[in-house]
């Protein structure tokens, strides 16, 4: 049960919901789980595949624009539709609204990497059949889309006519209620070319703006004679295969997608090469290396639940969807959504570092360095976006984009965010304690530390023996511009601290190095020296009264938003409420402080902490998806058990259950890391400092136990909690100096630690 | 020489500035001093005609929509164009650009309400001509905008063809890179009928949202024997007059026009009916009763400055441009570039009462009550404005509107001004102190005072003994979104004060009438206690260190802005800065606290109003035309005669000058305002309150003396001050108790005070 996401929804809206959580993808493609067949008229789905980073550019509108304000925004682009498989019996066209739905089913096969949705099906005039439609986005090779239709009928023989179609007449979804959701510009890709080539179907789009080119070329295979034609019209083409059935037959439709940020410009020959070099490939043989590929994967990712069949099925799910979404190449990174739909519009966050980016770390490093890469490869879009947001150097990284400028266009809960370089730069300093990759912070890490240290010169001030930063937004997207936000300090403080110690690590280390990139940047050491000075010097928020750091300088002195009355109706309150009566209150969108807590722990006192928890506790809505996972760990490091628990249970299956109801614009891909954090760093209380990792493995009550994989620094360590004893294993590597609950233990392949 | 505005100009982009400085308006009409007969091909012009408040609605774009952001904002329209008159002499077209202009000169006469451009031409064949172009929009007949042409030539006859035009084909002026201007929906006015009827010409039009329409009719004269052909096409008019020239011609063209907000829905008929009833009428007439209305006017209104004529100019064009935008009507009122041109897209502002109101009050009371009947007219929409921004009862004006609803896409420096509520209620208290009109209060003020009052309470909340506003924007717009704006804070208080005490005196003189009332809004006398309690306890924030009031809780811990050091270029800031850098210092772009205590100079001791003045003196850029003149006020209050009298200049001539470089979009209303405060409540020292009037006037080291005319409590009074004296007299009305550098006096018609 637990490898195996199932449905059997065929009503409105659930179909919309399971588009999203049926998807399949590798992180370069991303096709939703729509019908091949189509949905009745009239009803809404969001029919979409991506190539993650295909974007377009538009512009953005301004009722009264000021300088500074980005031009353009990005957009994910649906591409060209190759789902759309149409069976005829007789005269009758299969459609779930015509005839009678014995059975449906459908499953997304977490340890084989593809999905079924099988039917029993009685037609208008009483044929009895069975339809299994099973597709699979490979891992192995990124540009393919298998499909395969299976038909099996005891009462039915005849005529059978499989009509399909690979379409380039596509738009994008648009909602103009949910500023979640683009509302406009719902059109932007056009065929440039479309093409019956001998047994290959082709159909090459341009987009409006970026003039960047998709392609897609599908072959069809079906294992009974027949008779076929196409039909090639200018924007797609259709391919009808007629034959007489005779109880069984299966039909398989191999699709390649290929586009001009990686296939160079002629796609037509990329794609044709690609489809010939498959040629001995059929969905069988796919499916037994996706299979594979999924075992590797699984060998160091997977999380065992022991007792709990629905949070194993949660928790299975979310790494399998961060798998299929995360994008490995320079021009891709991991969208809001992930590769299951439009919400946001494909654009990259600072959830990617916070919230997705350790489970990589953790488990496949591999992929966490290809993260850190693309940051590396759009630090000249950060600096000049810090330019137009008024400084003379450093680099502010975009709050949300895809090819590397801001696409933000209400910046109080955008551009606003500067900490999202502090986040960034967290991260780099997270792979390389958990790396020790050296030679990756030559080339890469140590620029991106530096431009992103001098950032917060830029912005920050001294105020006698302070140094504070006026006019930014923290995480908490419910408070905007305020003053001295916790988090935005305290991660400004790391990221310059940090800064200066690979500075001198550097000077130790690589010296030629070093100069060559304060060459380049025109870096001194005076301005070293002040990065310390601001690092040591920096103000972190503390009210004496009630012993806890306030979110921002006058965030404790609002008035409190009385929760408890509002009606349940109005959450999230961000489509309620204008964002100024929002601002007016103490009340969080989201875990701001306390995620502070979280990542820097050691800068606080356990009271503060534990007062800080519970204050916001109280005037948090959890509106944001990123929200729950963060209480639920420090919940776990305050050793509230149940509530960890309780914050946990809402992340795990959040998608699953359309908790949040807006499933149907793509899955919540940075909750689906925080569920792994819950875990990992809630329950098993996993800490990464500068002198090691630690634990302090709890158990939730309802749990017979917990068993998970982890790298660190060329190591697999394995953890097991059960009721009544923790157990480290090391799996590979040298041995290894570790805490568990503050005390001090050598870990050896031989010896596991038992406690 | 002082009753005249000059300029001789045929220069880019003066000929711009000088399109708005020549402006023609009566409040209803207002034209900009085009050239008839246009400029070369290929040079900007912002030809314009406006309807005060006839306006479109268009549309509000946003990259990100949040709840409550207006969906639509309003427009003023350009109308149609009656202007243009071209001349032809021989086969030869008059035009700046053609031949040699041997002289030009405008005038605008400001005793007599209209203007002249006078000019010597020697066309390119040599022919010397001499032309003089004469414009009046009538004072009296509200729709009319009459137009003159005197040709004169000594050396030049033959045939002469004047062809006149009347245009519907016309669009708005647009910038895309200045967010004071507007940026797109340029043409939105449609012509829906057009007619040669007779000798009329008749053009209609239609706004494309609003269905609004508007019409012009023309009549011409002249006074030579004429062949005339007229051309009427879709979208306009042409009339030819043709007729041999012997030395001395003259034409005229009477446009009137009419819209469907004042004229009923069949506006041929009434535009027919008007022209019709002034057939008798030419410019002549016209012009003496003009002349006849601006007597009376100045009579009323005139400051008289000895000793100083650029001065003397500078303010007489001032309270004369105010006449020709100020709207008399329940439809309109003053928008912030008047009736001269398209800046801020002719919307109204607090500068309306703050700036403008004031003027009116105090000598043209019928005028200032009119400008309050509009915001009565409009109480609804602001009602509907507070709900939108999440309140459940009270009225927030909108921050900037044509017919009522909010226009501003901007928030921060736009809604978020919820001072201008406070503003209005301001407004409101002060017409009563001076014409102690207690009906109108009856009948409107309480009303609006209550309304505006319970939003406070809305608003703000108590935190232990104090009642503080959080996050509202101040007048000043490079600081938003902050916590207990003083000036805010203060206003609103004094916007509590008197809503109680007006409860209290209508309880005791009108109870009836306020029970209506209070039955009508829903207002409980627990309500209007919990007002008095929030007046009673608002905080006002004051640093005892500095020992003045920081403009917000935490503005004073921002860093401040190095003025010095920032290139003139890069002023105003706005321009060249995004918003959220200059928010996150202490730089100001107008008076703030200054106004505030300004408007209510007993809240604060003199000392802190000292200290506050000499703070933010040095932290304020003055980028808004609202600032110098309240430092001009400020400085005269304390003593520093050299340091007001160089604010002052700075307002005295902003436009005539072009100060501000912008000129050209209009003039700035609300600085023309406050040129005269800087004089009568600045020099002059006046203030208005409960107890009675009150001056402390003193004289700028470069003039001779001063004299002005106030209306007060149905009396009229004269001060002039001279070098060796001050004189107080009173010209009409019963003797009156005021104070004079803070002595009693008793003023008798008989017996002015000599000081």
């Amino acid at each position: 049960m637990s490898w195996k996401i199932s449905s059997s929804h065929t009503d409105y809206p659930q179909i919309l919901v399971d588009e999203s959580i049926f998807f399949t993808g590798n992180g370069y493609l991303g096709v939703r789980g729509n019908f091949e067949e189509g949905l009745p008229s009239g009803q809404k789905s969001i029919r979409g595949t991506y190539i993650n980073a295909f974007h377009d550019s538009v512009p953005i509108p301004y009722g009264e624009r000021h300088v500074g304000f980005p031009d353009t925004q990005q957009k994910l682009l649906n591409i060209i539709d190759a789902q759309t498989i149409e069976l005829f019996f007789g005269a009758e066209r299969f459609s779930i609204a015509e005839g009678e739905i014995l059975s449906f089913e459908r499953h997304l096969h977490l340890d084989k990497g593809f999905s079924e949705r099988i039917i029993e099906w009685r037609s208008p005039s009483g044929k009895q059949i069975k339809l299994n439609f099973k597709r699979l986005v490979s891992f192995i090779d990124q540009e393919v889309f298998i499909q395969r239709v299976e038909i099996d009928s005891s009462d039915y023989s005849g005529p059978i006519r499989i009509v399909s179609t690979v379409n380039g007449d596509v738009a994008n979804f648009v909602d103009t209620s949910d500023p979640r959701v683009a509302s406009g510009h719902a059109k932007l890709l056009h065929v440039t070319h479309a093409e019956q080539s001998d047994s290959i179907s082709f159909v090459e789009c341009e987009t409006t703006n970026t003039k960047l080119k998709t392609a897609c070329a599908a072959v069809y295979s079906l294992e009974v004679p027949y008779t076929r034609k196409d039909y090639p019209a200018a924007t797609a083409i259709q391919s009808e295969f007629s034959f007489d059935f005779t109880g069984k037959a299966s039909f398989e439709k191999k699709s390649v997608f290929v586009d001009t940020l990686r296939h160079g410009e002629n796609l037509q020959t990329s794609a044709f090469e690609r489809q010939n070099k498959l040629a001995g490939k059929n969905f069988q043989s796919f499916l037994q290396e996706q299979t594979a590929y999924l075992e590797d994967f699984w060998k160091l990712s997977d999380v065992v639940i022991l007792g709990d069949e629905a949070i194993q099925e949660g928790i299975r799910f979310n790494l399998f969807s961060l798998l299929q979404s995360t994008g490995r190449d320079r021009f891709s990174n991991i969208s809001a959504k992930g590769l299951s739909g439009e919400g946001y519009e494909g654009h990259y966050f600072w959830d990617t570092e916070i919230y997705m980016f350790p489970v990589f770390l953790m488990t496949q490093p591999e992929i966490a360095k290809r993260l850190l890469l693309y940051r590396y490869s759009i630090l000249d879009d950060a600096r000049n976006h810090a330019k137009e947001m008024g400084h003379r150097k450093g680099a502010l990284y975009p709050w949300r984009t895809i090819s590397g400028s801001e696409c933000s266009s209400y910046y109080p809960s955008g551009s606003a965010q500067y900490h999202i370089s502090a986040d960034i730069a967290y991260s780099f300093i997270q792979y390389y304690l958990v790396t020790e990759d050296l030679k990756f912070f030559k080339d890469y890490g140590a620029e991106v530390l530096f431009e992103t240290a001098r950032l917060w010169l830029e912005t920050g001030h001294f105020d006698g023996d302070l140094f504070k930063i006026d006019a930014v937004t923290g995480p908490d997207e419910y408070t905007c511009i305020v003053n001295n936000n916790y988090y935005t300090n305290v991660m400004a403080k790391h990221n310059l601290k940090w800064a200066v110690m690979f500075y001198q690590l550097l000077q130790k280390l690589a010296p030629e190095r070093l100069t060559r990139l304060c060459e380049k940047i025109g870096l001194t050491s005076e301005e070293v020296a002040s990065w310390q000075k601001a690092a040591e010097q920096m103000y972190l928020p503390y009210d004496p009264v009630r012993k806890l750091n306030p979110q921002d300088d006058t965030f404790l002195q609002k008035a409190v938003w009385d929760l408890a009355t509002t009606p349940k109706e109005e959450f999230p309150l961000l489509l309620h409420y204008h964002p100024l009566k929002i601002y007016r209150y103490q009340v969080c969108k989201q875990a701001d402080t306390v995620l502070a807590h979280f990542l820097l722990e050691d800068e606080q006192s356990l009271e503060t902490i534990r007062n800080s928890y519970h204050y916001y506790e109280k005037v948090t809505t959890h509106d944001s998806s990123l929200s729950t996972c963060i209480f639920s760990i420090m919940a776990s490091k305050l050793g509230y058990k149940d509530k960890a628990y309780q914050y946990f249970i809402e992340t795990a299956r959040l998608d699953l259950d359309n908790t949040h109801g807006n499933t149907k614009d793509g899955l919540h891909m940075a909750n689906m890391g925080g569920t792994w954090l819950s875990i990992v760093f809630g329950f098993a209380g996993l800490r990464i400092k500068e002198e090691g990792i630690s634990f302090a493995p709890l158990l939730p009550g309802k749990w017979e136990g917990y068993r998970f994989l982890l790298h660190y620094r060329g190591r697999r360590l394995q953890l097991e909690k059960m009721t009544e004893q923790t157990v480290i294993k090391l799996m590979e590597g040298d041995r290894l100096s570790i805490k568990v609950y503050d005390q001090p233990y050598q870990l050896e392949k031989e010896t596991p630690i038992i406690i």
